[in-house]
């Protein structure tokens, strides 16, 4: 247990007290590896810069002192994820200067919000040599609009802290939130176009407006925001002439030093649901089902139809289900998750309104879901079952750090990779992707721990890789796991939506030759000293 | 009546008889104004080249044979806007080819899909010297999934064409118009980001996927696309790294072959609205009262918000509301309205769902806009008044024609040019920006013949500069007044959405240096011979 609370503490202690964490001093340790290009002394010469723009105490350049930005959870056998410094600005001007140094001595940075990409690799770079530049000292929130529903924040800015904001303001809108919403940032989180669970689910749809600071130093506004005493920064998402805004999420072309969003006003009601399918061959069945409810909006949000697996992982270890050295099989997974309420695969939604839009929609989903051999349950079934509890939090936009647990299924644990390939939302092909899925894990020695978001229209298979990173022998495995998901999933043409700092240019060679021609022509174009997290969705 | 009737026949015709009118057999009149930096022979070589490509039939270099892309509708006193040659490709391979001619030749080529962009420009190039590469050959819809709810289009379908396809396969889906739906194209108006009526009326929300030649010859796909065997192009948008589908909208840096669309789920129950204002002061009120119901999702239609003098001129002639030297004033405005069943206000919004849902929510919708002082009206009250069954065509998808009427509104007429300022959905900034609209048409002697659109969170102020293109004075006026709407809203921050061929420079002046040095950039790097559309949104 001491592994998975020493995890906990960190991730916890990263957030909460990161000006502390970031404050230690550095000692002396050289770091390991600079980047390609980059000698000694260049390396020297822009940390020495960055100090002097920010104080000694926010800027380091050891081995020690990079630790907190050093965790990735994910498979890294050959230790090629560490950074070889940080440095934390507290201002946009701060931020430009940083970029200009970076620049002049040819000093590649690694721009993270808050670095709690859990799952994806965390703080660390794609590749060796980057010194992090870490926003979460610029921690405001700059505007909330309670008539709009919008906000404007800075990266540093948590889910947690918008929460309590509006909370102590009494400003009736939702929040939604990833993963470990309270410690993870809505600006980091929407530029990896992570995903949610309510209504306003799919982040990047509900991005409003950027200021980014360009790798020539310059400060651009997108959409309404460079035009001069407008007040529809974060009402209107175009502007005009090209879009661009999509150029800085998953990339490596600008810095993101103010982001706009849309919240949601809070429904009078909101009702959860889960539908409990008995077998793991349900799969294309509840699918096929959800596809028209969620294509007509008729279930509004994000839904997640989670494996038992998945669930039992968040709460028990695996050692308590089937000992370590033996298989996960279904009958051991079906009885345990009996035993907690749960089926071998449990969908969960929500419909958002008043009394009668509920009851009006309900009787249709009934209709929809119950031939499919679910049943249909909600909070009068399901009382205060912990993972019922889970996603009705997550639903109405509510935070909890309960997918940590996730670190500690195998022995000392704490390793977790995701792999998130998509689908259109169609039963055969999410049956076909189950199927590869469990093969290969089999074959390797891991659990199929998934999920199923269904979006409007199509999948992301969610599928957990949890394995015990204390141990070397696993690690390599997990490594070797993950490499063949991603190659077997891609032959089928099943590619990646997101993906972790260890696989990011696997997965973009998936895309194709014409694809990453372009990118590296505009990055050549935006960034042409290659200054800005090179290795970011394999664009060097 | 006839100057009208001529400009519809050649409206549809060029839509109905595009192969026919592009088989016109060319004269030998040599073009105007060639290019900058781009010889006689170039041009010559250009055009032979192209000849070769797609037969002599499909390819234009005189005067008298593009006269089909030079109708405007805009006002253009100097006849900058006339193209010098027209070609027109059956294939994604004639398009390479046709790429690869421009850069060879240095000839600039201006894109159009099928070129019903009126008010806008319509087929017009936005800077002298360019052969119009018109999509309207290549008109297949390639796939329609009536599960998943999406469409596969080329860019010369018709809004029309989609809507016969889905009814003749009785495929339940709804299509999304804008104005002049039958003869414009989803593809052309989605990346003009253009804004139809239904639930779906934010046409690049909606938009999935793209297939785009690139100037350089190549051929790139959007999203999922590019991944061998993915049955997810039409599903996701996003696919992974940078979002760069954006970059192809309201833009020119690539020619848009293929694209993909979400269409909506024809609703067991549609029921229409409107909601009649009787003042022009009851803007504040009227905006304030629909901001929370769009914001809250329970209007989820693009609403549009009339004037009672647009509407008149559309079935209208001016003089027939006051005599022609004379200027429309309220009192006029208003006996006319009141004698059509219409307010000086007339809001048109509609509810998508069951009879259950529907039933829930209007009570609601009553309750909020009766006491802004609105008669909320259904069909059971306006039954077939034109203007009601106009609006309620047009939110359930339907296709009409109607709008083409407002050419016809001043003396021989044929002049449109719509001005489209954004501003956040407040009621204060819209009465503002209706008071700065009409004293600046006041000024020069125009109409004020407006609607605001309310998106989610912001407005479209859609002004109609309606005059008497068949008057060179009065189009001279009209050109200085459209300048000095858009200069002096631009001063209030309320910068334009959109904009004509006429004005692209102007508008994207608004959005900054920071901002369009960086479309410089991304223009150079992308196609450094500016072959593509220059002029575009202000890119040259």
């Amino acid at each position: 247990m001491s592994g998975f609370e020493l995890d906990r503490r960190m991730m916890l202690g990263a957030g909460a007290l990161g000006a502390a964490a970031l404050g230690l001093a550095g000692c002396k340790q050289e770091p390991a590896t600079l980047a390609p290009g980059v000698s000694k002394a260049d390396f020297a010469g822009a940390i020495k810069a960055m100090r002097s723009v920010v104080g000694d105490e926010w800027c380091f350049g050891d081995a020690d002192s990079v630790k907190p930005w050093s965790k990735t959870y994910i498979p890294d056998p050959n230790k090629v994820h560490t950074p070889v410094g940080a440095v934390a600005p507290a201002t946009v001007e701060e931020v430009q200067e940083i970029v200009r140094i970076a620049n002049k001595f040819k000093q590649p940075i690694w721009t993270i919000s808050t670095g709690k990409n859990m799952g994806y690799g965390m703080a660390a770079p794609a590749t060796p040599g980057q010194i992090v530049l870490d926003m979460k000292r610029m921690n405001r929130i700059l505007e909330v609009d309670a008539d709009l529903g919008t906000a404007l924040l800075e990266p540093g800015v948590t889910y947690q802290q918008l929460k309590d904001y509006l909370d102590e303001n009494n400003i009736p809108l939702w929040i939604d939130v990833p993963t470990v919403g309270p410690i993870a940032s809505p600006v980091g989180n929407t530029l990896d176009r992570g995903v949610g669970y309510t209504p306003y689910g799919e982040h990047f749809t509900f991005q409003c407006g950027m200021e980014v600071v360009l790798p020539n130093g310059e400060i651009m506004r997108t959409g309404m925001g460079s035009i001069e005493g407008s007040t529809a920064w974060q009402a209107f998402k175009w502007g005009y002439g090209p879009y661009v805004d999509g150029l800085f999420t998953q990339s490596n072309f600008g810095v993101v030093t103010k982001m706009g969003m849309w919240l949601m006003p809070k429904p009078p009601v909101y009702k959860p649901f889960m539908v409990r399918h008995n077998n793991m061959d349900d799969v294309p069945a509840i699918i096929d089902a959800m596809r028209p409810l969620r294509v007509a909006s008729l279930i509004p949000n994000v839904n997640l139809m989670m494996s038992a697996s998945y669930q039992l992982a968040m709460f028990k270890r695996r050692n308590e289900i089937v000992p370590d050295d033996r298989p996960l099989d279904d009958d051991s997974v079906k009885k345990a998750a009996k035993a907690n309420g749960l089926g071998m695969w449990n969908t969960y939604f929500a419909l958002y309104g008043t009394e009668q839009t509920v009851a009006a929609i309900e009787p249709i989903i009934r209709g929809a879901l119950t031939p499919s051999g679910g049943e249909v349950m909600t909070e009068a079934e399901m009382g205060d079952n912990p993972w019922f509890h889970h996603h009705k939090t997550l639903m109405e936009g509510g935070l909890n750090l309960d997918e940590i647990g996730l670190l500690r299924w195998r022995g000392a644990g704490g390793g977790l990779a995701w792999f998130a390939p998509v689908a259109a939302a169609k039963g055969k092909e999410a049956q076909a992707q189950t199927s590869l899925a469990r093969s290969i894990l089999d074959k390797h020695g891991f659990d199929y721990t998934a999920a199923y978001a269904i979006g409007w229209r199509d999948l992301h298979h969610i599928i957990a890789l949890l394995f015990d990173k204390s141990d070397p022998a696993q690690e390599k495995k997990a490594d070797a796991c993950y490499r063949e998901l991603v190659t077997e999933f891609g032959k089928k043409g099943w590619a990646s939506y997101r993906t972790g700092v260890n696989s990011m240019g696997l997965v973009a060679e998936q895309y194709g030759k014409v694809n990453r021609d372009f990118n590296a022509l505009l990055k050549n174009a935006i960034d042409p000293n290659h200054i800005l997290s090179p290795g970011k969705s394999g664009i060097l």
